[in-house]
């Protein structure tokens, strides 16, 4: 037995304590949230050691700024901790049931998935996270973060697992893989009989790796090529705002609007206003010929645009930009080069919002707001494990709920099938 | 493009008007089980031929049956053609919804899953099955069934797409793979960027290749090793019955019974009941010691059951006993060998019962009835498309509101997020 199914074994068996624990689970992310408090020290001497390294090995300012904990990071994980703890159980629901015709009665009731692997790069607040949100739901988790943050890691599930104790739970309901070598995480994807699911979290390449390489069921996140469609008859002013929001708010992340498509009725109106509030951000267009022409460039930051900007996720202060003939064309776009994560239509048109939300096929689509809201906070799901771009099991923001499956209790009487 | 990746394109544009087709999609149905009754004598026809090559490369009895038409059956698939469309629609479907705080309106929203894969074997009547139910969810399905019935499963394919015509549907919402080499099911398994979903329906070898081999994502279905616990408080007529008729009433089915466990308070007087009764159809009992012993075995159908026994899905008139000496030790014993299919407990302990139903992990559990029920039929959710013993996207009978996923349609007034 591998080391790595030596902990599947341990999984499987503190996930069927966990699966029944009830409230327990929160006694134990209490516990938790209190120790990552009381041992803030500890983690940031072993996040100072991850810092340092990465320093030398030449790591980029926008990574070590992903990688660097500080007291206001720890209370805010204790904190986020907290909150799911204050969820409720979404073990145990009964979702739909009634009595059958035989007298049998028959309720479809949520139970934990049992065990999840979770892949992640470098941020170490997503070890407290994911490990919060998949004890909440009644499962063992199998955290396998980046080599990065590995003393980090360590010491947060260290103080994770300690806590377990005092809630009469088994602390291998969390476990960290030590070994971050390639090898751990093919290991992992490779872990079937052991792991119920796998999610992966981080950019598109270990996304791709994991979808490609993954025998384990995987939940594929947070890949995010949106779109914001301005058409013929948007506000402009509203057009503007959104378009602003959608790229310049935060860049970084997988909801921002990487394609702006624009109907050629509005272009030479919208256009101009959109590129004045980009510039206050210096954002570079990439341009199709009509509507580079409109914004009289090429220039610094107006470039022609190639195919590959269609498919690009920028993840920075980048926009590609092209005219398009009709709705219908808009939705062909979105069709062809959208991951499925967030799309916008800006419109007055109820026709027109009613054509887009129905034909295009994304996690979540928006008439007359910014795609920036894709978010399980702003949806109201609580904190979210990743926004799932797949359509399997769970699609958009995944919270608690997202982390169960089903069983159905039937209860008869000496009923037999005739 | 080879020929399956040309199926999977023409697939997905079909699945895109499909996907809003709305009452149309019933129009389709009703023609289809119009047209499969109009051209019965073509669908007789080309399963004599698939029934001549059988029997000349030696099916089995058991196995031509599963192979063979005739009229009856025929109305039978029309029949169950009706009935799906008669059922509500499950796309469009708000699942959840409501107004945040800043103004959005967030409404979750059933679509369908896109392009699903379903790999079989023999049976001709599944080709109407599956393709009636992915349909009335809007999906395209990609057909692949076995070689023995590949005439039948052409001719029925064919009238189905010739009924697509006076919906105003694109035909190609229904493909059948006419290549049955072990290569176009692999080519299936491969078929990432087309297919959202594979699902394989059949034997267990054929489950298992499937979810070994397959990069699409795949709904794991219908291997059922099934558990009946009699409990030390069982009422012995109600054990013998339930046991009888979850053994014999259809052994070659997934739900039916493989193992009986006994508490051994309650084996002296249960098991020769339980013998009595599985007499008259001459069960041969694989029994561990204890049982042997009150059985007074060993003899022609009283064999001392092996480790492969507990293993073993039968679809046979054969059933494994074992005396467990608690609650907990039945429990483990399912942990440890079910299939995660349906498991009964037969009791008059409502601790024992509740214990039961929290702590056995499977898709379906019951409380003093057959395990035969798990079905969709039973369970009323209409006609189903396999029973999923996984615990990712659906569980147990999977019906037509199973074959969707969910967006988010969010509506806003320019909001943006700050």
């Amino acid at each position: 037995m591998t080391e790595l199914e030596n902990m599947g074994r341990r999984a499987k068996e503190a996930a069927r304590a966990l699966a029944t624990a009830g409230p327990k689970k929160d006694a134990w992310l209490l516990e938790i949230a209190g120790a990552l408090e009381a041992h803030r020290d500890e983690i940031l001497a072993a996040n100072r050691q991850d810092l340092q390294n990465a320093k030398e090995s030449g790591m980029s300012e926008a990574m070590l700024d992903r990688l660097a904990l500080n007291p206001g990071r720890i209370a805010g994980m204790a904190e986020g901790v907290r909150r799911v703890a204050a969820q409720a159980d979404p073990v145990g629901r009964v979702i739909s049931g009634g009595v059958r015709p035989n007298g049998l009665r028959i309720e479809k009731v949520t139970v934990p998935l049992g065990v999840i692997g979770m892949i992640y790069e470098a941020r170490p607040n997503v070890t407290s996270d994911a490990a919060a949100l998949c004890l909440k739901a009644g499962n063992a988790i199998i955290l396998r973060g980046g080599k990065e943050a590995i003393r980090s890691n360590t010491a947060i599930a260290e103080i994770m697992r300690a806590a377990a104790a005092k809630s009469g739970l088994p602390e291998d309901g969390i476990q960290l893989v030590r070994d971050t070598s390639r090898e751990s995480a093919l290991g992992l994807m490779n872990l079937t009989g052991y792991l119920d699911v796998l999610i992966p979290r981080g950019g598109a390449g270990l996304i791709r790796s994991v979808t490609k390489n993954s025998r384990v069921p995987v939940i594929e996140t947070g890949v995010g090529n949106c779109h914001v469609f301005v058409d013929e008859s948007a506000d402009p002013e509203m057009a503007a705002g959104i378009v602003f929001n959608a790229k310049t708010s935060r860049p970084s992340v997988c909801n921002a609007a990487e394609t702006l498509l624009v109907h050629r009725a509005a272009a030479e109106q919208i256009l101009p206003l959109v590129k004045k509030r980009l510039d206050e951000k210096n954002v570079e267009l990439r341009c199709c010929e009509r509507s580079l022409r409109i914004l009289g460039g090429p220039d610094e930051r107006l470039v022609p645009a190639t195919e590959e900007d269609w498919e690009t996720e920028y993840s920075d202060y980048i926009l590609a930009v092209k005219v398009v003939d009709s709705l219908d064309d808009a939705i062909a776009h979105i069709a062809k080069y959208s991951s499925g994560h967030s799309e916008a239509i800006v419109t007055q048109s109820v026709r027109s919002a009613g054509e887009f939300t129905a034909r295009v096929d994304s996690a979540a689509v928006y008439v007359n707001a910014s795609t920036r809201f894709t978010d399980g906070g702003e949806f109201g799901l609580g904190a979210e494990i990743g926004i799932s771009t797949q359509k399997l099991h769970a699609r958009g923001p995944m919270g608690v709920n997202e982390l169960t499956s089903w069983k159905f209790v039937v209860v008869g009487n000496g009923q037999i099938r005739i």
